[in-house]
Formats: structure tokens, sequence, C-alpha cells
């Protein structure tokens, strides 16, 4: 999990982004997994995906909601399992199936109403980096290639699947200074 | 699994309160497993749910009860794995889907006959500290969240679902002499 | 992923070897997959397989397409996993449950017209040992036994299932000069 | 995988054990595995198990065969994932369900008609120190915990489920001198 002191080297151009931000976007495989894709075989030549999540996340991103934030996955990838999840952390925009992302950006920005640099999205690979160049707040996870985290602002120290959601959540809620009301509610 | 000589460090107050304890309480995800939701794709829209227990925690849990010792989990999440998984360690206690702790906490006390003093609770994350709190051994794994281990007695040197609960259990069952038979009783 | 400063060590004969690839061939387990061999228990007696690949690998599979390379897996196992996700990743040639693995190459050498040292071949343990005594770019993972290591031209530094794929594809992709354009279609 | 100077630190006390051996037996859980039981959750209140093998071990099984030993799993659980594995790998003797694991260890005694010094058993958790206690060849694997440790002849050096038993095998195969015609007909 994030270290305590870690919001102590954040700069304050960072800070400045994160207070604008509205809607918390993010890629799957590789953000909210580790990067590894599971599939079980099927009788039929077919198989069935199995997804990885982080519990540190899924309470981060229902802590997010409850702070007000808007949330959302952008993926290339399809699967059942994302549905449920998303359910279960109350994220709000599921756009699976997406070989490019931007147009599901688009529609969010017009669903939402919120401009661009009030977006944050957290990416991984090559596909993230059209996004990153778009929103307010551009994050590569620890376990992104070296091209998506040139395009970042930030660079999470926590890898995908393993709470790096929960620390961009912490660096939102905290720059925005509804921490200690929303973790208290989380304990309630 | 917990070296040797772990046990010489164990501070004298610590081992005051692992003497009292005939309750021992835990959360699941992040604590007997290691956090991540693990979940299958199902062509029906849903997902099912894996989780990833350890073999050493089972043995110890088992080695608890021969000990005589109470044991149960609380968790916010449903799953029969985690059901299963009660029967196979034989956990007394299985209450699932609890948004709060305390409640599930209480009817423990009050079935058992215990104070909260002779109840020990490991966790993880947030929701945990409320029962955190009231408990006689405070236990956070060491993967949990900043928060938790500062509301705990003990931070265990292993981590959820890699033998965390093995290590508190040697520390209770140790404390109050009962090891070396309850062990022996484990090769018979 | 493969660090940004990888690409400074490689050796000139490497990069000859590279540049002369036109197939890309590969084992399965330890190579695709870290290695684990997952079986889901079923209540008739048997078991069902579920393998873990990478996202970044599937990504560099499809890049490698774009680039103009062919792709196959030559391995001893069989799965309707391995199957879907080819399709996935558009690998073209796909020679499971093969005890030997000289046939299946022999085999994709006429299909394609190539000669051995246009092909490249990943693997990690002695059966892949003859396949890679014959191709032009002969490649261990990190992860490979000794023998296999002492066999291959070029060792990667990334694990089986953790992104080795990528790591050759982008050797092989950098040294024709064709990866600034297929990075740019990837994210278009 | 093992080291190739691995086998230059083997001292000669445990080169005359190994060379004694026709039996190799072990244990699962933590041996076969890395120690995590993972469950599925089914409707009907029940779980289905799935096991983690490695691919390494199960080529060094097939090689412990080729060169003469006869293999064998005794264990406290049962799946079918572990009857599956066993076909693949060829293993003789499947023991599952077993509270105490010394009638097994006799039954394949009969059977094969070895003495115990003949046999060797690799474990990791408690119930498996009898059994150490008994055969000529006790191995420890290096996530066992410390009782474990201190009753074996031999420690490995690559945990459970990550080439544990490829690393016995090994060590046994090459004391006998078989190593070389063994890994020669694994490739061919």
């Amino acid at each position: 999990m994030p270290k305590k002191q870690a919001s102590k080297k954040i700069a304050p151009s960072l800070i400045a982004r994160a207070k604008k931000i509205r809607v918390l976007l993010m890629d799957v495989d590789g953000v909210l997994t580790d990067g590894h894709i599971w599939l079980l075989s099927r009788r039929d030549g077919t198989a069935s995906e199995i997804k990885g999540f982080s519990a540190y996340d899924g309470a981060g991103l229902k802590l997010a909601r409850a702070a007000g934030l808007r949330t959302g996955v952008i993926t290339g990838r399809e699967s059942t399992a994302m549905e449920q999840r998303a359910r279960e952390c109350e994220i709000e925009f599921v756009y699976q199936h997406r070989a490019t992302k931007l147009g599901a950006l688009e529609e969010i920005l017009r669903i939402t109403g919120a401009d661009s640099g009030e977006v944050a999205y957290v990416g991984d690979d090559l596909p993230d980096i059209p996004v990153l160049q778009r929103v307010g707040l551009a994050v590569a996870v620890s376990n992104a290639v070296p091209e998506v985290k040139r395009a970042a602002h930030f660079v999470t120290s926590r890898a995908g699947g393993d709470g790096a959601i929960r620390e961009v959540i912490e660096l939102i809620v905290k720059a925005q200074g509804k921490w200690a009301v929303a973790s208290r509610d989380a304990m309630a």
C-alpha cells in the first residue's frame, strides 16, 4: 500500500492538477490488473477470461465515489469479469472492446460536462497515449512501458492490480481536502 | 514461513495480550488472501469469485482449534469459496457480506461469552479499524494500509495469504504454552 | 517492461541476425506464460487448464504482425486457452501437442518459404534445444534452464509471461527500422 | 531454474544418499505447488479447487521416470487437478485425502519392494515430519516451516511449485550418473 510519506514528495504543480479532477478514467489490463490475461480452457474450443483485481483499489474506488468523483474504464478487451467488478466498485462508465480510446473519452466528456482538464486518466501501454495527451492529469502505473511514462504527469509507485489506483485516488482526494471525511465514512 | 528467531523479538506486553486470547477473528481479503479479487467471466453476464488461501494458514487454523481457540471471519464480500475454506479449516464463525463489522463482533462476544480483551482481530484496511480499536490483541498484516498498522498492537512479518495468520496463531499458542503439544498432534 | 536503454547494449552481430527475421516462433509454457500449469478440478475426474498470458506480449504480437512478421507457437501441451489467445494476438501458426518440435519447424519453413536463418525461436527448456540449434536467432527467456541459455544467441531480461516476447519483438522490429511506424499505428 | 554451479556444493554424504534412491515421493501443497489453495466459487454452495504446478517440475518428473525412478505423491487434500497432473507427469502413486502419511509410505514400500533407505521424500509442513524421519533422503523445500528444514538432509534452493522438484530430480539423477542420457532423450 502507498507509504504514509509518499504524499510529502508530491510537486505543487501536480497538486494543482489533482485539485481540478472531477472524473477519473482508467485502462483495465495492467492498470486495474497486473497485466496478466488469464484464460480458462472450455471444451467447446473457446476460453473464459479470469481477471485479478485489487481489494485496495476496490475500497479506494468506493471512497472516490463518496468524495464526489465520477469514475470509468476504457479498454480494448471485453469480459463479464470487468462488468461485475465495475458494479462492485461503483464504476459509472464502462467502455469495453474499444480499439481506440479517444471516442470513449469524448463521449464521457459530453455526458459529464467536464472539460478535459477535469479528467484524470491512468494507463500503461501505447494505446493509452492519445488519451493521456488530452487530459488534465495523465498518470502512468509503475509497470507502464517507457513511452507511457514519458507521456505522464505522474508515475505511481504501486503497480497495476496492486494498489496503483488506490494511490491515484489518495492523491486526488487528499489534494481536494476530502480524504479525512471520506476515509472516516469508509469505517462507519 | 515465520523464521525461528521471530519469537525472540516479541515484547512482554504483547505476550500478556496473547495469553488472554480465546477467540481469533480475522478479515478475509488481504488477510486470509493477498488482497487480489479474482473473477471468472460467465456467459450470463456475471462472474464467479476465485480466492487464493494459504496451506500454512489452513494447517495453523486447525492447530489453533486443537489448542482450544475459537476462530471466525468477518468480511464485506461474500463467496462460497470462503464458506468451503471455512469448513476445511474448521473456522466456526463466518460473517460475510457485512458492510460494517462491529455488529458481527458483538454477536460473537455474546455467543462465546468472551470479553473483548479475550479477542484477537487481524485486519488490513480502513473498515477493520473500528474492530481493531475494540479488541485485546489488534493485529495488522504486513500489507495493511498505514492507518491500520497504526491502530495495531502487532504487525506481522508475513503478508496476508502468505502465512500471516499462521504467524499470529504461533504467537498466541506459544504465549499460552500449548505449541509443543498442538504441533505434535498435527504430525500424528 | 523492457527499459529504454536496453537497446543500447545489443551487440552488432545480434542486430544482424534480427534484421533477417521474417518468422517468429515460440514455445508456450515458460515463454508466453511464466511456466505455471494451472488446473481447475472438474467433477468428472478431469481438470481444465488455465493459462496466464501477458497483455504486453499480446500488444507486441499484434505490432509484430503489423510490422510484417509471421508468428507461431510450438508446444507439447494442448489447450483451448492457447487457441483463443492465438486468435486474439493474431498468431498464425499453432502447433500444439507436439512431443518433438522439429517436425513443426520444418512444416512452417515449407509453408512460409523462409530459410532457417530467417526464423527466430524463443524457448525455455530441454525440448526447445533442437529448434534453437536450427534457427537464425535463438532466444532464451530469463527463466530458461542453463542448457537452453547456453544454446541461445540472446537471453531476454524479462521472464516468460512477463514481457519476454514483447522484448524480443522490440529487438527484431527495431533492428528492421520499423518500430516507429508500427508503434504509431498501435496508438491510432 | 537451478543454477549450473549448484551441483558443485553438494556434500559427499548427500550424494551417497541420492545414489541409493529408487522411489521419489512428495507432498503436494507447498511442494508441487507454492502452497496456495485456490477455490472457485460454485453456485451450489461448494467450490472447485485450482492448483498451480510447474512446467519445469513436470518435465523433470518425466525425465525421472525415463531414468528409472518410481514417483508418487502423498497429500492430506484431494482434487481431480492433482489426479490429472499425476497422469500428465507419469506419477505412479497417488495417495490423496490422507490425514497421516506413514500408512501410505508403508504401502508404497510393500508394493515397490524398496527399503526406506531407497526412498526420497520432499515436504514442507508438520505432517511431513514423520515420513521425513523414516526415509533415506529427506528433503525440505525452501518455503518449508523451520521444523521441517531441521528434519531434512537437504533444503532446496527453489521454492515449491517453482522448480523445487526439478532440483531434487537433478540431484538424484546426476548422482546416479544418468542425467546426460535422460536429458538427451528429453530433447529427442
